[in-house]
């Protein structure tokens, strides 16, 4: 069995393991004071080029999504996202669990427009009942989003410009950052995506590390007292060194996007593999997720040679499947499955 | 420096470093359902001879009590506390945040008693405005305490009977349960404290993993749902299978009650050491922290070779200090530390 | 200035307040516990047939909904409710303060449907994903809707099969529960809606009292330590026995449906007047809220005489308002509006 | 039975009565955007000597100040209360509810001081693990108490001199404060209370309302978005107005003065009646609270024909118990009960 079905299927980077193995015996203070974080995170404000950032670790995507919307809003404030957004579908109700509702807007290919955003604020503030409704207090974004898709450098700095106007952050979450940073036509270079952005994370479970995600509060006052939420919110690591030494790893000589790069690669060659035997997609994209529609006949077969996750139902005979490359995919993983759908399918 | 701040200085046991490196490209699926922790949470059954318990694993203890205590309350009812504990004074109002009240009793070396909670139980029972107080609906207690003492098993057996007498679980925060079950005098066998309570959790940050609690429900009818909440909380982690692995590798031939040995018998030295001289201690204790009183204008010479953590002011000319023991504590920092202590204090 | 901008305009039908002159110097307990409110849950039970019910009083909708909700869930559920619904729409997020999400649906003239509800949850049941997404917990409608529709009692029937079915409560908010049962055109008796839900309130706000919402809890097992919620949520009126004289008042020979029968057939009169003249509406009903589509350029005349409130832009040229009646509406009122209406539109 | 359990067991003043009646059928928007509620904040505004002032009505004091705190705090904050603070201990949790910790300080006859404020303060800042608890982000005091003691003028300046230097609102529950600025002795002008703390109410319930609680914002930056939160909170009554009328009936011409000045006068002929006896008290008092103690043996005859609340213990036969008078207290009442503590006692 070769399996696509997620890009945490396996432990992490090889470097990472030695990391840990040398520095194994290492006393350091602990709770992210330790040299590690320190370090990664200048390494961090490097490579985006924010120097004056301040920068977190935490240990996995959900727990960063509340932490940071919680230190964000007041109590009747909201967030806005995409309908099809991860904190709007796939995290339990973290968001509301702190208390605030999510505002969700109709997304395209995952996305939402600044131009949807600022009709929702618009609408707001017109609403002579507007106390009898959430306040719009942020915007998050998945970048890439859920769907794979990437905003361009143009929609980035709309919709960063309607924040900017109305004064509420712009929240990137960047569970699968790297893949789109990385990916065939992106506009965007990391510091463009720092510039364009109040808060965004880099994420690390998905993109060569064993856990962790690095959030980037672009500017300090953003981040007044984050680690007593983070603490509030179960996501302090005792031993945070073991965040910081991962992204130590991962930022050193741009391992990152090299993992990242041959994630792309080798999706967009599933993407052609499918695209040469006429087979169309549920959303054009060029990140590391694929997103087929296939016969629903064929996936059983298909199901017992590859794993792959079924997205949704299509029509009566077909559906949307996914599937994932990762840093850790082989070459030889998606030769098989060219093979397979070059024969089969 | 040799460091004593805490037990959680160092990464983890080297079995543990191999374990991640033999599994590394494993393809597992996410979220805890892998083969790894479906074995570990067997062999976590077996050694605490509960067969019909459900495990759970999460990364760190606030995140585990949190998730824990929420799972078991209505949105009226408070955890019963001591004054000392964990969940009252040091994880940033956790419970609270996710709407509950702590009930807190005075400690006695950071115990409480059943006569204590019986109390508390029947003054809510009688009081005629008890509807305009916080419902006690369950009771929270640490294994080893925040000071390193244990609870007799009479303590437990009669903590244990008055929860049962009014229906209301009874949950041991076990972040070091094994420096607890070993420390010298300890009448209570691993099977005993699984028949003792309702809830518990074997500690395994500061007990050889890098991270990872293994929370057991004793009663699979109190953890009903317990992985959405999981999710909610921010606590299940995407690769869970490095909790899993790390369980499997503790819970193997007793090494996890073997590195806790090693800790208390070196703990066990120290606190000789500072008899030796006469020093006095702000608790008895037979477990991996040690609590002597030393002349203030020892300490800052002291911390020039050794770190340990400044607990409380006692007088004006004395303070009450920890130094802590691990599984990765080497003989000869001890016997830098008795060396020290010989010739200096 | 004639106001039709809501049926919470004016104070109380005038036997509240001569109760509330009589009664005034009377000495009771506080918090509920008094004569008042225990012979109005009684008159209650009767009316509605519901012998083994249990009724408390609370102040306001938003405070009822948000305690009622917060009572039946447990951390990681939601409430299913139309998207219109006033808890996702118009409570400032209250259900979300409480931690919890609202799983909205889409509505059809305030409305949704049993088959929507099957879905949902059977969707919820097939998600091999399911514990990364709130836990459908309840369902919440309104009756009538906040667009003045009501369920017919075979619609009501098959939303609580599915509720029992998949147990989970069905709530029923009933701010304007009154208009609702009188309205022309419903086959519901008080006893039926009683039987076909779990949970409903008998709003009082709206519909003659100065304020004031009466749960009704069907089983007792609902209720369980719900005094306790009312507390928490800052619902308990201190001088409760305020809220069971007035539903003593209004049980009393059916005051209660008289005053709702007044304000529909007002409100009849009212959409018989705009029907005449060719005007459409946004949704056809037979309560006391009218939901005329009214030309833009007719808006700033008709406020001149007459207060209503806009409820929605229907094209460029077009916008739906409301008009509400109540029990406090004079026929002088009306008269007035069906003349403007009759020579104006 | 004549009751003296509460000074909340009668309905209001009759000149509420009548103004309820006078403005019965006035038609006003509602959720306090009326004239009533315009001029009674102008009248509060001017009473206390507070032109700057924002002030909102809210209906009860649990909500009151579950709203208000939410209203200030971020999320990792708490609130510093004495550890007899009514929303520790009386309100179901309604602060933890909303996510946050009370920090209790031990009290003094109900009060606390400005230096165990500072104490607190201080130790936070000093922590190293500060971020491992609970931030201190506002003081609540009650005044009067729960034992109906008041603070002098120099032990509030000295509070709110704390709170300023730390930058943190000082919030008094002013649920009594009438009774506690007319009490004997007390050195306060209402424009005092409200040049020396940052946020207090007048409250209504309990001094003549029906309900009704009248927040004081002294700054208007600590009221941003406040209307919000009272919706969220169930706090916003539809019928608005009715609240605003009640504070216009009490503050004209000093009536919600003149009304605790009576209970004040009555409570202190109580007083003295238990003195002339020798019968010691609880605390020593001067507001409408009375707090003697009294042999148990005693209580069962004097329950026959008074009310009265048992307070608590004082050992094993004695017992604390309380006497309230109110604004209602006839002096007949007082004077059947000095007789029967002359004759019985």
């Amino acid at each position: 069995m070769i399996r696509f079905e997620s890009d945490y299927l396996e432990g992490c980077c090889p470097q990472i393991l030695d990391a840990l193995r040398e520095t194994n015996l290492e006393q350091t203070l602990g709770y992210g004071e330790d040299p590690h974080c320190a370090k990664a995170a200048d390494m961090v404000r490097y490579i985006f080029d924010c120097p004056d950032a301040e920068v977190h670790f935490l240990v996995g995507g959900t727990q960063t999504n509340a932490t940071v919307i919680a230190s964000q809003l007041r109590p009747h404030q909201g967030v806005v996202c995409a309908a099809s957004g991860h904190i709007n579908v796939h995290e339990t109700g973290a968001v509301e669990q702190s208390g605030h509702k999510i505002l969700a807007l109709p997304a395209t290919d995952g996305k939402i427009s600044a131009a949807q955003v600022r009709a929702l604020l618009e609408a707001h503030q017109r609403d002579f009942s507007r106390e009898h409704t959430v306040q719009p207090g942020m915007v998050y974004i998945s970048f890439p989003t859920e769907l794979g898709t990437v905003y361009t450098k143009k929609e980035l700095q709309d919709l960063h410009a309607v924040c900017r106007e109305w004064e509420i952050p712009l929240f990137v979450d960047g569970a699968r950052l790297g893949y789109g940073l990385e990916a065939a036509g992106v506009d965007l270079l990391p510091k463009d995506l720092a510039r364009l952005c109040d808060i965004f994370y880099v994420g690390g479970t998905k993109q060569g590390a064993l856990f962790g995600e690095a959030v980037v509060f672009t500017r300090s006052a953003l981040a007044e007292d984050f680690r007593y939420l983070i603490k509030q919110h179960g996501g302090m690591l005792a031993k945070g060194r073991l965040l910081g030494l991962q992204y130590e790893v991962l930022m050193n000589g741009g391992l990152y996007f090299k993992l990242a790069r041959h994630a792309d690669r080798l999706a967009d060659r599933i993407r052609a593999a499918f695209r040469a035997k006429g087979i169309p997609f549920l959303v054009e994209n060029t990140t590391n997720q694929v997103f087929p529609i296939l016969p629903t006949a064929a996936l059983a077969p298909l199901a017992e040679q590859f794993g792959f996750e079924l997205w949704q139902e299509v029509d009566d005979t077909h559906a949307g499947v996914r599937f994932c490359t990762s840093w850790a995919t082989p070459e030889s993983a998606v030769e098989a499955l060219e093979s397979y759908i070059e024969k089969n399918l």
